[in-house]
């Protein structure tokens, strides 16, 4: 952590390091993604990963620019739950043979990504407005409408799987 | 991890897995909330954490229940994401000194806790019903509906900041 906790002194300081941490977070994601469309069987999941692929790389220079708005260079920090989530994501979906199960893993697993950013993304938004800064609750609040449709659409996936199975 | 993915060869398979992943991750919010608790400045805050804590412990028995349906003892199996997001919380609400902060960081953290658990047991409810558990699926709902709930009363406790602060 660029930061410690003891010199978070104000919601500013902990708004930054939030900013930091999502920032980290998305850069992850971008790197993860590929694999996971490779791995990715379903056609549905493979072009919905491959379109929040795009998306994510945009949602890295929104984070940039509501980094410009608070006069900070965009810089990320450790995030340890993204690392984690990834982590879990790549043991489980490493060897599993079968692919209807292996996109059950893959969907799950993007899932529980998408949740963290939204919970982040919640927060980030919260705090804008708390510390007057309706321009960047704006630009993040486009990311989370993002975030929000993907976990949908991953949902949809996991129920035509379902009624398939029915 | 108790089970490699290589043997993860069924949906049966990854549903076991995943209600171990989350029996490990009830257990280490059990262990995590009377610090968050200890920590809290806020008393509706601090309420909302005991609360939940009780919630929680219901929820480890609830789970048992379904490994109890499925014919499985009840296990956990190390889930990183939840460590992570854990470590993260510890991390950042270590050191903090302005109560106000620490609150915000505490909420934040709990919120991104309940996200995670949200998406695990939205997953173990649709892969319920697609294993044709609908009796599992009823008491996953059960636990689902207290962790939205819990997410939604930080959400107001983070607005009735925000109300203050304006």
């Amino acid at each position: 952590m660029a930061l410690f906790s003891k010199d978070i002194k104000t919601l500013e300081d902990l708004y930054l390091h939030t900013l930091r941490d999502i920032y980290y977070a998305e850069q992850q994601i971008v790197k993860a993604l590929p694999k996971m469309i490779d791995k990715a069987g379903n056609s549905e999941l493979k072009d919905g990963f491959t379109h929040h692929l795009e998306e994510t790389k945009g949602h890295v220079e929104r984070l940039e620019e509501v980094f410009r708005k608070v006069g900070e260079e965009p810089e990320g920090v450790t995030c340890p739950a993204i690392d984690g989530i990834i982590k879990e994501a790549n043991e489980i979906a490493g060897d599993i043979a079968d692919k209807d199960v292996m996109d059950a893993a893959l969907a799950a697993a993007a899932q529980a990504v998408e949740h963290y950013e939204m919970t982040r993304y919640g927060t980030l938004i919260a705090w804008s407005h708390e510390l007057g800064r309706n321009d960047c609750a704006s630009l993040l609040e486009e990311t989370l409408k993002e975030e929000k449709a993907a976990d949908e659409k991953l949902s949809k996936v996991a129920e035509s799987r379902l009624n398939k199975a029915a």
